[in-house]
């Protein structure tokens, strides 16, 4: 039976079009791959890529796409308000159909072992795919950026590399990993005061206290101050948690929540119980989607 | 390629759960046809049964069902808080796929023909299928109920059924009709006081001037005021834009909105629409629903 796996790639690369181009092209050009999205944010200075496929291709993409990001991206002189460690900053597996976290974290190291010995990057294996318990939490990883991880890679035992070398060349490093299906989406508040973002994003993370399953970020975005976040488990906490406490965090400090953004894609089941949640649905369950019984009785999709 | 028609067929019963279950009964067991979702209220003594499959298995079940719930409901007896007219009360067939209106069309008009002669039940023609312009709102073919139907059914020649005798038995009329994709649900208020909701409904409601595509009644259902509605176009008035309206008018009436219930199956489209609308996303399409782009990718359904 077929199985899929998805990478999310996310490159340090959201300005040059044509450098972005050059890595989707490596990506979708890849046999048996297909691309479910990407976007490119200038502020952030990055590109998410989603592409499926079987293990095997899925893993070649991945390989070519940070084979080319590599030789593009110099990390040296990249600027950008997200925190990042290389030109190929995170590339995660994601189980989806016949496909078990383990499979995705043999996948992980797979593709680990081979972009530190071919393309001599060094690489942080994450997430599921962690060996090192420490390294489970991409922040960790990710701590003062590039420009601290190169200070440091040499000296400091803690900051070794899993593969490839303890040098950081123009290309940085990258994390791979393998994790559950995640959420990522920017909340736009009524300030340019990155401050009040901070300080939302503080209040509303698992990590100093908040809702289980969510890291924040709070950023300054497009002129606006930013809440980025990620849902790490959004059966648990979903889309309209996350936004119901930014907003009462925002409204405490007399700002709004302006508008907001997906990045990458989000299971319906999140959007279904987002909706069921602001209309107040008391009987809703997913045997109420017409598109899910279709599916289920005569294997249909019907868009 | 295979067709899908659906049919959505409401009748005048929801409490005694042996009548519901002979009519489910009845429609479940016709060859080629899945109940895809039923539901019975007590307070407005309804049942909603949708079930879907080939044309001709969708119209067998749809006369089975007639068949049965008109030998064992007398109208004369029937109350309950919907208008109605008759056992099994509205039948309306639904283009799902590989199936055009005018298919769904010559389904209500065959199924018409039939119910009027081997049942000997009056059938008005209605929405698409209707052949008289004043019978394709449903609300025309059902007002005063089906009381006022039985005393001028003979009289009035505008009140003459399409099919059938011009006489009204213990079974009373039926609606067959063809119709788009349509969202019922239900909101309930915060008050005991079914003027509330009435006045809320002629406010929100198209024919009284408010949102298009949209009909409203309001209803004292679970010792709550209620707003019942339909949307016929979800594509123009979806379920977030109904329910902003009513918690609206509900505000300037000093009552809120206590809940909310979904009746029979709804479009993921209309509920992710919704989601987006409340999480206010800027940039949302149905693309970054990652099903959806599994399914177009790898003609695959993951639940």
């Amino acid at each position: 039976m077929e199985q899929i796996v998805e990478c999310v790639a996310n490159f340090s690369e959201g300005r040059r079009t044509e450098v972005v181009g050059e890595f989707v092209a490596a990506i979708s050009s890849t046999d048996g791959v297909a691309v479910l999205g990407r976007e490119s944010d200038v502020d952030h200075n990055r590109s998410v890529v989603s592409f499926a496929g079987e293990p095997a291709a899925v893993v070649e993409a991945a390989f070519a796409g940070i084979r080319v990001a590599a030789a593009l991206i110099d990390m040296g002189s990249h600027t950008g308000q997200h925190p990042r460690i290389g030109a190929a900053d995170v590339v995660p597996f994601v189980p989806l159909h016949n496909v078990s976290m383990d499979d995705c974290v043999r996948l992980a190291r797979e593709l680990g072992a081979r972009v530190g010995k071919e393309l001599q990057i060094p690489v942080f294996l994450y997430g599921e795919a962690a060996l090192r318990d420490k390294y489970r939490r991409l922040a960790d990883i990710r701590r003062g950026g590039y420009e601290r991880l190169r200070e440091c890679i040499e000296l400091s035992d803690e900051r070794r590399p899993d593969f490839g070398p303890r040098f950081l060349g123009s290309a940085g490093a990258c994390a791979i990993g393998a994790r559950d299906i995640l959420i990522a989406f920017n909340v736009y508040l009524s300030t340019d005061d990155v401050a009040v973002a901070r300080r939302i994003a503080r209040a509303v993370r698992e990590s100093s206290g908040g809702l289980p399953h969510l890291m924040a970020l709070g950023l300054l975005v497009k002129g606006s101050a930013q809440v980025s976040m990620n849902l790490s488990n959004y059966r648990i906490t979903s889309i309209h948690h996350a936004v119901e406490a930014v907003r009462q965090e925002a409204h405490s400090l007399g700002v709004a929540v302006e508008g907001s953004e997906l990045i990458g894609l989000t299971p319906k089941a999140a959007l279904a119980a987002t909706a069921a949640s602001y209309v107040q649905i008391d009987n809703f369950s997913l045997d109420r989607v017409l598109e899910i019984q279709l599916a289920r009785h005569f294997g249909l999709d019907v868009e």
